[in-house]
């Protein structure tokens, strides 16, 4: 093994990230040394970089978290070997003790560190993790198909399963874009009847080749098709927009429920009528648990979801955070080691 | 049976009720009718009265749905006979074969109609009812206890059932007047640590009555006594007012779910990731069902449950509209026939 | 409308049922009166024409409870208008008041009735049904691939819904005749692993044809394929055999589901050490609710569900039967009038 | 800190166990050393000792699941701290990190050890325990009232909370010795009414001081007092005999619940139209995770279960495992260090 890696420094807000040379992290007791093979890029990261949020650490500092490689070494007291191929997500470790990981809400643990955030991340030829957070990734999935599903994937996963949807629900998804198109998949997966809105024309196609019932633009055309199909029972917000939030008051059917993933800073209005009249449920979800990238994973090992990918060299990183801020994306833009 | 009956007639809006005398109604195939014992005096009663909700449909009109009395004659094809005891709660009827009855939502159903609302109320000497949506009253409870727990009773019941409590979660009931007040004894019967917030400092002291663990006005010290306890993992308001919605957020346990139940007109705001980085769901809540009714009935019947309760006479039921409008009962105030 | 009907009467265990002219019923209030047009022969009806169960009714009785036919009259207080094709399956009526009822378990009513059991049923050119408990029949489907769904269909479909499938569980049929055979269909559309188990060749490939992940015979092989899935999530048995509940525990991952829906005679035996060292649970499903004949019902109208239907005249009904009890019927047969 | 310290050995099946002297262990990275106070003994325990259960590991060997001490030392990456008081229960560690444990089943993990089983109990001065294993026990409990918490208490809490109940529903509970004890008081604080069965009429007093509706012999009372309730909504078996399983189904409300705790080596027999006829559902319950661990030792701190309790000395332990196998015990026994 080479001493040292090249990574990919964001050292000031809005400067390109610099791609350096330094030292190769060793495993400690129960962690994994893994070489990168590919990590996606995420709106998360460009909102660091360009300081949009805050990092809670000093720069310069390696971001991402969509990483996915093999092992090449590990630390005392861990089963995995050299060779394994492992993903490295947003939750980096939670402490698997505290009264939230007791509950099994390990998302939520007090103790918890993000990668890329509170550790360096996966815009680096190596990276060390803690053997108990990575995640396997199954023999037949690419390691550029993979590194989306670990974040963007997970996300929408954990969003349509909080739904409560069972087949024939009527699934209302907002926004078509990467977590959209995943949700869209996931949600037929559950045997819903998915109806996708989006202002984009191209995204409707998408959606609907991806299995939606029908897809729409915001407006009266979704409303009308909506109610008769009796109202949504499910409806999942990943368009940052306030309004989005209104519409969903509009086309829901008694006791939906309403799951936002999406974070606009505009807040969010309703009167307690609406959401007692109709006996309405909304949840906040963000990210999921170990479990679901596992689940996930499995799912697209059977052909059963498929992600939207465009690959790019490491060294164009710089390009690629530009593209993904000026929406210049189609799909999720995932570097290559 | 004399053939005709007194009943309290709302003419106008903020006139005197008129009580005049009228003709017993009659029970059709599937009914009964029920000579009133008692009825309780709801603040939505009040709110028709006042012009503040529309009433959907001509006056002279009869209001009141928290009605007991024995059943003294009966339509065709029913099975309760006369001299049962029944309660008429807020839902008069509901269809039994929508969407929504099939789904078990009977309190959604479409074709439903609400006593006193769509179908004339139980201020008056009897009144006729479906036989299939009348409460069994067990002989152990007074009707003026009843009364009550039909509307008031069992708003609070399945406010409290939608809240996911087990032995020791800490429960936040925000409101402690007549919901209120039952909510806490529900809620420690599901085995919940108790705290209860009001401003008036009597109610804290029912509160602690009632089994509340501690009460606190609104503010810091209640801040304080409830981060100890790790947060509340779900909040039951009561209080009609758009402030205590914030102060959900503010004490919050991740994954806390937040009932809502009051209604106050200005309309709640929020912010997207103060939704999503603990993870909350807000759940609207009104009314129950009948299996409710029936839960909340055999609860009160074992003594688990205790109302507030004074009696007025029939004929000064302006007397209790006026003092129920100004803030001067301190239980539940019921009218005696 | 003429005034007499066809009607095939079970006279006598094992004799052959004769079509006898009789009177058409007449719709008293919140009945429909339905002219058949296709009806389901169903194990149930040839057990208690073979003696096997006892009728709770004097014969000469008319069997048959998954009819679909038009509805030409109505009663009193009926919504629904005639050119309406409707659905009777299995449970007849049931009360809509009782605590079960109140509960949402309508099948579990005290007072309900069964189609041909305790009420005349539909094996004859007209019948009377409550219009509350009719199933709208969707135009896109015919009505002879209706009937089965009205007792099969549910019945598999209520006993997948019981098994807390989700994308991804591994769930395991054992029985691949009519209700197996949906039961694949069903546990697909929860986004389930399927593997089928039945003895008979042909019976796996039609599994593998209705989209099993695999299928096998009962032994080895079955075995180490679900050991090798990390063993089975849910384990249904449509299998009247007690050998496939023993199965179900070499089979099962921990807090496995089984779902009971087979009634063979011989007894049951396992050992609590069995149940307990894995946390299993075992659940007897049986029939469905009028909400899950309607989620059916779509799903059958979407394109989501198919079903195996072989027709004959009505005046083949003993022909039917008789192949039924030969175990000479590939799908499901159903009589045309 | 002494250098050695006294430790009870299972030597031999049925021999006395021998205290000897023996060196302190010493923690590890992630591990604390406890000093142990107190310790239950418990039927497992005996089990072992009795060679009815093989010991999966050579003798002399440590017994103990339920002890109570204060951390004197800790190892590397530990955050709890000298003086702090904690339980070792009966699951001594989990991986945290196999399929199972990612679905928060930790007391299946396929890689977890017991106490006392796999590894050296509590029966000695000290142990050393995974820091993330042990329990906080509150200030407001003694040591000996914790002790039996940490594996009957957990084991009764956890099936418990498996039967689903609800405020007002019925809850037979079969065995009231020390788990069923524990049962009726967890069954009580979620609102149940709770029926104690037994066939010592002394226990029957215990149970009815305890808080139990009722309680009576197996037979005809009990059948009769339970359908009058309109039968069992759940039924708990902590009785050892298959005939228990058999009077379940006798006194079950439909869909009830069957939660099995009990391990009689006797085999139970049931027929499927037992089960399927009234929808009922068989669970198998064994232990409980450290978050019910943390739940019990909350409900025990706030005065919400009592337990009984009787202490003896450590160098008589022998004394302990001759009365508890006599059945000579009548709460808990607990040795003290
Ligand atoms: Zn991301
Ligand atoms: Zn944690
Ligand atoms: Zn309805
Ligand atoms: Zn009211
Ligand atoms: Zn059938
Ligand atoms: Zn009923
Ligand atoms: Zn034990
Ligand atoms: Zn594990």
């Amino acid at each position: 093994m080479t001493e040292t890696m090249l990574a990919a420094y964001f050292t000031e807000d809005n400067s390109p990230l610099e791609i350096r040379e330094t030292a190769i992290p060793q495993p400690g007791k129960g962690e994994v040394l893994v070489k990168m093979e590919s990590c996606g890029v995420c709106h998360t990261d460009v909102h660091f970089w360009k300081g949009e949020d805050e990092l809670p650490r000093p720069k310069p500092a390696i971001l991402g978290h969509e990483g996915v490689g093999s092992i090449v070494a590990v630390g005392d007291g861990v089963e995995l070997t050299a060779g394994e191929r492992v993903g490295v997500g947003f939750v980096y470790s939670a402490c698997g003790n505290c009264r939230e990981c007791r509950k099994g809400l390990e998302t939520y643990c007090q103790n918890s560190q993000a990668t890329g955030v509170h550790v360096d991340g996966c815009f680096a030829q190596y990276i060390v993790a803690p053997a108990d957070w990575v995640t396997h990734i199954p023999g037949e999935l690419s390691s550029e198909e993979a590194c989306p599903l670990l974040c963007a994937g997970v996300t929408a996963f954990s969003a349509v399963r909080k739904a409560n949807i069972e087949p024939g629900s009527v699934v209302v998804i907002f926004g078509l874009g990467g977590l959209g198109q995943y949700a869209i998949q996931f949600a037929k997966l559950f045997g819903a009847k998915v109806i996708g809105i989006d202002l984009d024309p191209k995204k409707l196609e998408t959606a609907k080749r991806l299995g939606a019932h029908a897809a729409y633009a915001p407006g009266e055309e979704a409303e009308k098709a909506i109610h008769e199909l009796g109202g949504a029972d499910a409806l999942l917000s990943f368009a940052p927009s306030p309004q989005v939030f209104r519409n969903m008051f509009t086309l829901a059917a008694p006791t939906a429920r309403f799951i936002q993933v999406a974070l606009p800073n505009n807040p969010f209005t309703f009167k307690a009528a609406e959401l007692i009249d109709l006996g309405i449920t909304i949840i906040g979800s963000a990210d999921g648990t170990r479990l679901e990238r596992d689940q996930v994973m499995q799912l697209a090992k059977d052909g059963l979801v498929h992600s939207n990918v465009e690959t790019m060299e490491f060294s164009n990183i710089n390009e690629a955070f530009r593209r993904l801020d000026a929406g210049e994306a189609d799909g999720r833009l995932v570097v290559q080691f």
